[in-house]
């Protein structure tokens, strides 16, 4: 079973994406596992300080060493994977998705404010990750982000596992095409018809092969 | 004042992300609007349907494009730009952040299942879009995503405009650099010592400002 543990200061952004959907039933079934930790619980003060003003200047806070350093110390099991969400980290894709999905363990570590002490990129993560080229409030989506990716490889997450063999590729990629669905035609307004691709509608299967094939897409990196 | 509208067939997963960070303040002090709409309402149907199999075959369900398009007709305004989360869309990024920013009202469609009625993608939504390479199991996710970007450069929505345009670039970038804060010196193990960078602690801001050059990424495209 895969484990994820997440490193956050503010735990509670994950309680209703936990409770609905697919990851839910996948915790309910135990077949994976996601813990959330709230960082100040490795404070070492009574105010639970976990950030502190950037050496140099500037604005804003910075996530101390300190803190992150005995978390991961504590919750760090054999064979596990430490993750820092940082816009300065490697693209995560679909690739590194199926990469992760090998691991026992995967910790996340939940940048805030103005960034996390560098040395927890120097010494202590194994990978720093991101997921788009954008400015976000902190790694609590990317973290969510990757846990979906992740948890769509694993297998009897989805309902069928022929789901998820139909839209892989060989190197770890996944395919995606245009889908249509009923009526056949859709009228918006009076004389205006939206309507199904004919072929779609033929019955004939290697026809329907090529056209997705057409207008497929893969995407892996 | 911005206005973003959700359109979901799982609304709950938004809640607690509502309900935490700058994201509750900025809405709190009336400075951003997010409204999460159930697609289910604008189903036509006593079973509340919004899904059906694809035509041609295949596993799995698919949006149907008439409550998408009924939900759509209710809640567009004038000046509203309508986009579509899909594997297949064009890249979303920082300037893409910025160039959204500017419109009154986003309307942020989420696929679920094996995707959308394309016919969504072909007459109903403006752009589509996609959070990165790598397979999600919605767009609920990356809706929060395109959110979050937005939002950091709405005034008033972080703490202090100083924040923000410290970390902007005229091209519609930002910049990150790595930060470091106390203590100077952290020692994990006896006779083991990660300090911070001795120019960061040399109050010469000039060298300061050399380092962080250096060090320094734009992220934008």
């Amino acid at each position: 079973m895969i484990q994820f543990d997440i490193i956050t200061i503010f735990p509670k952004i994950f309680d209703s994406w936990l409770a609905e959907t697919f990851i839910k039933k996948a915790r309910d079934k135990k077949i994976i596992k996601i813990n959330v930790h709230n960082l100040r619980d490795w404070s070492d003060d009574e105010r639970k300080t976990v950030d502190d003003r950037p050496y140099g200047g500037g604005l804003g806070m910075v996530l101390k060493v300190g803190p992150i350093y005995r978390a991961i110390k504590k919750l760090k099991k054999r064979g596990s994977h430490v993750v820092l969400f940082t816009p300065r980290g490697k693209k995560f894709t679909q690739k590194k998705a199926t990469e992760l999905a090998k691991h026992k363990q995967i910790i996340m570590i939940c940048g805030r404010y103005e960034g996390v002490d560098e040395r927890v990129a120097d010494y202590i993560a194994d990978e720093k990750l991101s997921i788009g080229n954008y400015d976000l409030m902190g790694g609590e989506l990317p973290a969510m982000v990757v846990i979906e990716s992740i948890c769509r490889l694993v297998p009897n997450v989805l309902g069928k596992p022929d789901f998820l063999n139909q839209r892989k590729t060989e190197s770890g990629g996944f395919i995606e095409y245009a889908q249509y669905t009923r009526p056949e035609i859709f009228e918006p307004k009076k004389g205006i018809k939206w309507r199904v691709p004919k072929t779609l509608l033929s019955g004939n299967q290697k026809e329907i092969g090529k056209w997705r094939d057409k207008r497929r897409k893969v995407i892996e990196k």
